[in-house]
């Protein structure tokens, strides 16, 4: 009950709320909402670290995803209180290990390159790579190109040390079943900054799906490459990645994803005009292929470092359904 | 990780039970009970505020409800985490904007004009319009006269400048429903207050449920007024309102409570004794009439201006069935 | 909004995740994992108390369990969000009454009196009496020795003041069933410290499920007593139980375990070796009888006073099935 004891622990979070008109193409109908996480999905949750000597540290994370429009806690049904981040790490010159729910590989090569960053409901990238869409029957029109959950479970991190603006990341996680070992996702990323220059790529290798504790009849095989370079007057974004579905049980090809990304990110005033484009190429072995095609605009001001509002217009077109458009206006606040 | 950086939240909540014996009227049994929100419904979460310059200001609360006798997330099954609060707003010398979830319109006229406050144990005014009672076999017994929640998800709240003691609150709640923005929520309400008197109206036109995403049938127009006076050795509350419920599709009428409620605050000691009055009067069109009245009397005594302890009386009394009296003896606690 | 209000509530907590691989006798199989609470149950929480003058003081704790390997809240499906703590009390000289979710009789005498503590993962004593496991078809393969929880809703308990290193705690747990007040647990604990010596018993009469609202068919009795003795180069424990279960309809027995455990915490280098061993022999009146014995041998390493570092062996045996062996190599970290 001391106020020194606070000193352990930060609360921290922020949260993005958007009014708007929001339709995927593909999707049943329009509708008119106040929803969450416009440009950053919303979460709360404690951070701490302690010094151990010696160049050693111990850091913890339990931050936990919610819907900034219902106070529901999670991205969706069955997301988990803390699924952002439960973990404990330690930390010291060999690098970093950590156990617990933590990051995909997937995760910072997608957000970190390109300009609507984590934003679930208008960056075209993240739209095509971890969001699906339902149908009207609740049927799934649009299964994300990544497989895999943004974050793992049951997961151990190695992160190497920053050696000349370079980090890489390798991922394990247990997929806790009984009597079979082979069942995990394994995953690497490398992260390259150096002045204006930015460079990313990521693979993973990925069975199970997260928080959800489903295996997946499919092992997903993802390369993806990104870079970003930044003019001053704007700075440019360009990802392409392959996902390769596989049945588990033989190997052979189910389908394979390719999607290429670019973005713009412009100051303009107190803020940045964004722009993005996604384009997927989706072949399908035992289905006709399809494509999806997303643009979206939009305009970031920031009240303060800690506060900005935005206006996002989305283009979205999926292959055999009208090009739909959806509209946001939103307040994001950290603390 | 820093300290400083805690000053952007407050952490902050209230835990409120009590142990008694419980039985509404036309319930199956008396039940001898540890409960949570004898006199405000337990919560807890986190809150903030940013100056921004130029007298705007942006704010967030995340706050939940929660079962203080079993630790129970929010009032009941499948309510959500944050049920109290979820919302960003930005507020200056215009008003105030909200988006999120947050208080519907009847929220405040009906715990700020009846001496038991929130209490959704003991307050006849709360009971009769909030909180519904069951029979033996789960059928609902007592249907709260207030169909919308007090917190309504997917909100914008519009709040006027303070005008000489006069707020005004406008809410209108998305319903999210694709290819169909004419389900939804609206409601207005004001508040005056000035020296020892208080004024509060609210109406609202609503059909929808939260947190829990449901489209009721009917739609319900409520009009609310009440008013208090505080005489010093005295205060005095008085409330009147009307729900009609109308059939969605055809606008046909459905049912109408009338429900008004007295109440009296006394200061005693260091407490105060409090005793109240509630009466509906429901009109069934397709089924018998019914008609329910509530009495509490309690002493609610503050060990602190963060803590005080309340023995509670109320005798219940819903037409075709026997009068029956809770009691309950409590502990409430602000942090 | 102020920091100054931040004093009134301690934000704390712990995070424990361990990688391993995990079989209990008579489980389907071995799994390979990263599992929360390899020492001790993973949570998190708030926590305050209020000086009212005169000896007494207002206390709260809002804390909940969580897998940090996941970020899930609870300790499985289905319990609670502050599944830990969900209480106020007052304090003073008379001693401590508290209202709400909080310990049981048979926590602190379980994991005070044992070297591993409330490690439900390792320690045997604990297994023993608190971890159900379950066969390949999920039916129960073994089931706890306490029948109720370690934590009980709906509770007061009444703790006497501290005399001469002896305190004792009386719960009685409200059954909340509609006109049935014979449906409930009761228990009382003694605690006894003094320089070398610790001493414990406990006894529970118990019928209720928490923090799931089921009342058993069977009713339990329960009588624990425990010893420790710190010889410096090595501590010592020892406890001894019996679990006795009736029809909760007719009193007849339907089975009674005996529990008996050892242990031994020897300060090696910057930590402590640890060694438990736990014994239950299970009674059954309609069923074969069936015996256990659980032993696990660790090394606990203290990084500093709020983090360390643990290897445990632990070997399990079930009458009629392997021994079977587990292993954990972990993080504990406090905040």
């Amino acid at each position: 009950g001391s106020a020194a004891a606070q000193t352990n622990v930060t609360v921290g979070g922020l949260v993005d709320v958007f009014a708007g008109s929001v339709q995927y193409s593909g999707e049943a109908g329009r509708r008119a909402v106040v929803n969450s996480g416009g440009m950053t999905t919303s979460w709360f949750g404690f951070k701490g670290n302690e010094d151990l000597g010696g160049g050693l540290k111990a850091e913890f994370a339990l931050t936990g995803f919610f819907q900034g429009d219902t106070g529901a806690s999670g991205r969706f049904g069955g997301d988990t209180l803390f699924s952002r981040d439960a973990n404990v790490a330690l930390a010291g010159g060999f690098g970093r290990v950590e156990l617990g729910r933590g990051l995909a590989p997937n995760f910072l090569p997608t957000v970190l390159f390109n300009p609507f960053g984590d934003s679930f409901s208008f960056s075209p990238l993240v739209i095509h790579g971890n969001v699906p869409t339902f149908a009207a029957d609740g049927s799934l029109r649009w299964g994300s190109t990544n497989a895999a959950d943004t974050g793992w479970s049951n997961q151990i991190i190695y992160t190497t040390p920053k050696l000349g603006g370079l980090t890489a990341n390798v991922h394990y996680q247990f997929g806790e079943q009984a009597g079979d070992t082979g069942i995990n996702n394994v995953g690497i990323n490398a992260l390259y900054f150096n002045g204006p220059i930015g460079l990313t790529a990521f693979y993973h290798d990925a069975e199970l799906r997260n928080p959800i504790p489903a295996v997946s009849a499919t092992r997903q095989k993802t390369v993806m490459v990104g870079g970003s370079y930044d003019f001053k007057v704007v700075k440019a974004f360009a990802t392409w990645q392959r996902n390769k579905n596989e049945l588990a049980t033989t190997g052979a090809e189910a389908s394979t994803d390719k999607l290429y990304s670019l973005g713009l990110s412009a100051p303009v005033g107190n803020g940045n005009v964004l722009a993005a484009y996604a384009n997927t190429k989706r072949d399908l072995v035992a289905a006709a292929d399809t494509k999806r095609n997303t643009f979206s605009v939009g305009y970031d001001y920031f009240l303060s470092k800690r506060t900005d509002v935005y206006g996002v217009v989305m283009a979205d077109k999926l292959e055999g359904f009208d090009r739909e458009t959806s509209v946001g206006l939103g307040i994001r606040h950290r603390f």
